[in-house]
């Protein structure tokens, strides 16, 4: 049971813009069941900028701990970029953290609502933010599960940075 | 980031007995920090008898999200067979599952309520069910998190292949 990896310098790097900016995160993962988690807590330190998450495998918890619209799901379905979105404003709101990152999608090995293993959708949502990422993964479904939790870290980093340089 | 493990026979084992029985779980965790998660994830068909939990890693997030009363924190801190108990019920409560699991404890490498690394409780609930187990592990932040995830699975076990035989 050797769940533990090596922590990556891309989770380092978005511990540490989140630390430098006071900002705190958490979690709201469907396939990723809990690697999101895992992974933040493998950083050392890490607990000044995360504060947890859930793991809402049944759609009902989707509803239940985040708040998930009921006619959202029942309109686009889990496998959306509108419930990625709703995933990761609901679990900013009920835990107040800066930034929520979620994930919705499909692992496989079989389909879900008609769409195919790597399936994902990533869904940020921050002060003012709001965004979901679409991704296409192949692989086996613990492969899938792997590279969404990377592509998550990454689209997260992309955020930080950008909200690290002010345009105006 | 291979954080991925192999699904083991005790994971397996628990999957069926649960299964066998229409159970379902629900996970509670504080030190082990989704890795409860992404064991029951790891299950082939996992999703039959899993339906989701919260990674409390924030003490807030154990009040907001899991209802563990203030209070009770305050008196017993968070690493104490009351506070595993009151999560594990917690989660059981807001998800509907048949069992809740739940984890908290030292982690490290620093102390915690003057409490050393390696000071972990499990708690489990169920129907007519409210248990915490005390461990002492040792090892480093990694392996007692991946200790405690073993220790917490073989305490369900326990307990689920206790009610397989009624005594009555």
């Amino acid at each position: 049971m050797a769940i533990l990896g090596p922590v990556t310098d891309l989770l380092v790097r978005v511990h540490l813009l989140l630390r430098a900016a006071g900002s705190t995160i958490a979690t709201a993962e469907s396939l990723t069941g809990g690697r999101l988690a895992v992974a933040l807590t493998d950083v050392p330190g890490g607990s000044e900028s995360y504060l947890g998450g859930v793991v809402a495998y049944a759609t009902e918890l989707k509803q239940s701990f985040l708040g998930v619209d009921e006619e959202l799901v029942e309109q686009h379905g889990v496998v959306s970029p509108e419930c990625a979105k709703a995933m990761a404003s609901g679990v900013r709101a009920v835990t107040g953290a800066t930034y929520g990152l979620a994930t919705t999608g499909v692992a496989g090995p079989g389909e879900q609502e008609g769409k195919p293993p790597g399936t994902v959708f990533v869904g940020i949502a921050g002060p003012g933010i709001l965004e979901a990422v679409a991704l296409e993964l192949t692989g086996t479904r613990g492969q899938i599960q792997e590279r969404t939790t990377r592509e998550a870290f990454q689209a997260l980093e992309a955020v930080l940075r950008r909200e690290e340089t002010p345009l105006g």
